[in-house]
């Protein structure tokens, strides 16, 4: 059974065609700048592997249906294709970025998900519509396939009310649905089940502090395999210090700016969400820059950068200890929690007394596989490389099995 | 030697003479309603005493001078007074709410003292004037008598960088002054020194996580006797759930509500700072009256409001042992801190894996003075009162001895 898993942007799109028998990636691309007048189609056949092929198709691209029959003719291209026809593509997962309170799980796409998805519109003004064009343009081009969305929202569903509600007004939960979400859920997922497997233990019976650090970063409380606290709120600019997004303030810092400094309430929004986190402290958002100027360069504003971001962890981790009880593992996964070695040495020191050390040389060692760094501890430190396509394909194989 | 604690407000001020030869508090009050067309004075001989006797005078106070001078003529009263004449008052110690960076320890006022407490009003609008009001009526009432500033922000002045900044532009913290300062320090710093007598080790040896539970609410994390870290932010708002403030929320809330409810960020300023925590979430800020609802009357949302305000506690508990490192005690002081048992039972439930189990019966038990509720367990759960004007007065003769 293949899946093709679909994650649609507001101007780009990043698909992948998963053969489910195999797990394997039979290809993977990126369409971006829909609409403009030059568009670009990056594709890659056998992803990750030996026999990886990359190429790229430079043409406009007026909407997301033109891309996608793009694509359709790559995939079933007869020399570069991986597929004969249409019909070898037998279900279609969508990453939907918000569920709402209406999706605990993935679900089969009819018209009343559609309206649900739309419904949820106001909560994730940005994605959830760029989400719903790319279920639309699928179910227009690949009529009588069905289409299952899978929500960043639904892992964290099963988080108690004393975790998800805000000490705010109950009227603004019930009118408006202000509450916490939680997002990356379909990563957090993935590495809960992983980490099950890993630790041979049933996926229901592990505990867990998971983090999921990339541009953006959230980490999740899991108590039987089960979500119940996120570092997310009800938008993803909440909990950790992240590339650009500044995680938790004082929310008074926003009334001050406005009076202080004259700014909108606007203006104040696009500076915590695009010119605050690592960008804003030291003028860098890749970690990889900023170890370079910290390291090699002296930059001390580099250093408070990657001090600060890692002093969250450190917390949070903490704080999810007293949160689930004795833990199995902490789990590192995403970029930054995959393949960079300081930052995760620099949350686990000084965590001896909370069961956490870690193996440094096995630390600095890069593998990509599912792995335990620590030195003892009654904690496991695990890396554990994510694969939110995979996981995808497999809600929606699951959903469609029933 | 005894020294005179101010603690002024905008419309009130809140009084107390210590006799530091002995720590006895000879009388305590307040005046309230300054500048209406009635005032009302609450004084208080040898309060908490046996011997305690209180009464009350009603009447108009034009003004601060005007309170100041009633209460120095209850103080002198042949009768009733506790000292024969002003000249018994030896020294004034005055909270003062934010000291900036520019004060992290007690100072004698000076003109330039007056000057710099003015230079942080923007940074507490509406305490740092009170305050500074409160200084310029004792100075005019008792001239040559020393003055000290104890600031509220004093003991978090010791937070490192990583603790202290928010990851925003640093422009903001240069031009504006926006991180953490933290409050409560004067209740921190007391019971950091009393929990270190009662550990019976040395103040610059203890580490703590303290929790100061009144209608505003704070942690400190504290280090060696410092403190590395604080839960309110650069205002009181942050941190814990509170009586009517929020703490922690999704900065991105205030933009939501300013878009789907079309209120100015002044008014969701308002709910946040009084239509929120405990009361937004139950109608009811006491936690007394919380108790009550749930308990007598099965009220659901006094429950949820009940664990909600506990969780946050317990998160922070969690935070500040990864933060310290292994931590002698947790203690808990201030009003809800020092005398809910139910708070403490809930907020210590399931923490045996940090340490930290407490004797029931011992917790439900009232006694009014430092001591231990742990049964077992590496960690020490501590009850101790807090005494801010105490801590005010020493730290005024401590300044005054050089």
């Amino acid at each position: 059974m293949n899946v093709l898993v679909i994650n649609s942007g507001s101007s780009s799109f990043k698909y992948q065609l998963i053969d489910m028998n195999t797990e394997a990636s039979l290809c993977s691309g990126l369409v971006e700048r829909i609409g403009e007048t030059q568009g670009k189609l990056t594709h890659k056949v056998m992803p990750g592997t030996a026999e990886e092929k990359k190429f790229t198709v430079e043409q406009p691209f007026p909407d997301h249906v033109a891309g996608m029959k793009t694509v359709v003719d790559i995939l079933t291209d007869p020399e570069r294709g991986v597929i004969k026809d249409k019909s070898e593509i037998h279900a279609i997962g969508h990453r939907v970025v918000q569920g709402g309170e209406t999706f605990s799980k993935s679900v089969v796409v009819d018209s009343v998900v559609r309206a649900a998805i739309h419904d949820n519109i106001p909560l994730a003004p940005l994605h959830n519509p760029a989400n719903l064009s790319g279920i639309e343009v699928a179910q227009e081009l690949f009529p009588g396939v069905p289409s299952v969305a899978v929500f960043d929202t639904e892992f964290h569903q099963t988080m108690p009310a004393k975790a998800y509600l805000y000490p705010l007004p109950t009227s603004l939960y019930k009118e408006l649905k202000i509450r916490r979400y939680g997002f990356h859920g379909t990563s957090h997922r993935f590495v809960t089940k992983q980490a099950a497997k890993f630790l041979g233990k049933k996926a229901d019976e592990v505990n867990l502090v998971t983090c999921h650090l990339g541009n953006g970063c959230s980490m999740a409380a899991v108590k039987n395999g089960q979500c119940i606290d996120t570092s997310m709120g009800m938008t993803p600019l909440a909990g950790l210090m992240m590339g650009t997004r500044c995680g938790d303030i004082d929310p008074a810092i926003l009334p001050f700016l406005a009076e202080n400094k004259g700014l909108t309430i606007k203006e104040i929004d696009a500076i915590l969400n695009k010119e605050s986190g690592l960008k804003g402290v030291c003028g860098m958002n890749d970690m990889r820059d900023i170890h370079t100027a910290r390291l090699e360069k002296g930059d001390d504003k580099a250093q408070l950068a990657f001090e600060m971001f890692c002093y969250r962890i450190k917390q949070y981790i903490g704080a999810y200890i007293a949160t689930v009880g004795p833990i199995d593992a902490v789990v590192f996964t995403a970029g930054v929690g995959e393949n960079d070695e300081y930052m995760r040495a620099e949350v686990c020191k000084d965590m001896e007394h909370l069961g956490i050390e870690i193996d440094l040389e096995e630390n600095n060692t890069r593998r990509g596989v599912a792995r335990s760094i620590s030195k003892g501890g009654k904690v496991q430190v695990l890396i554990i490389p994510t694969n939110e396509e995979l996981e995808i394909a497999q809600a929606t194989v699951d959903v469609l099995k029933g």
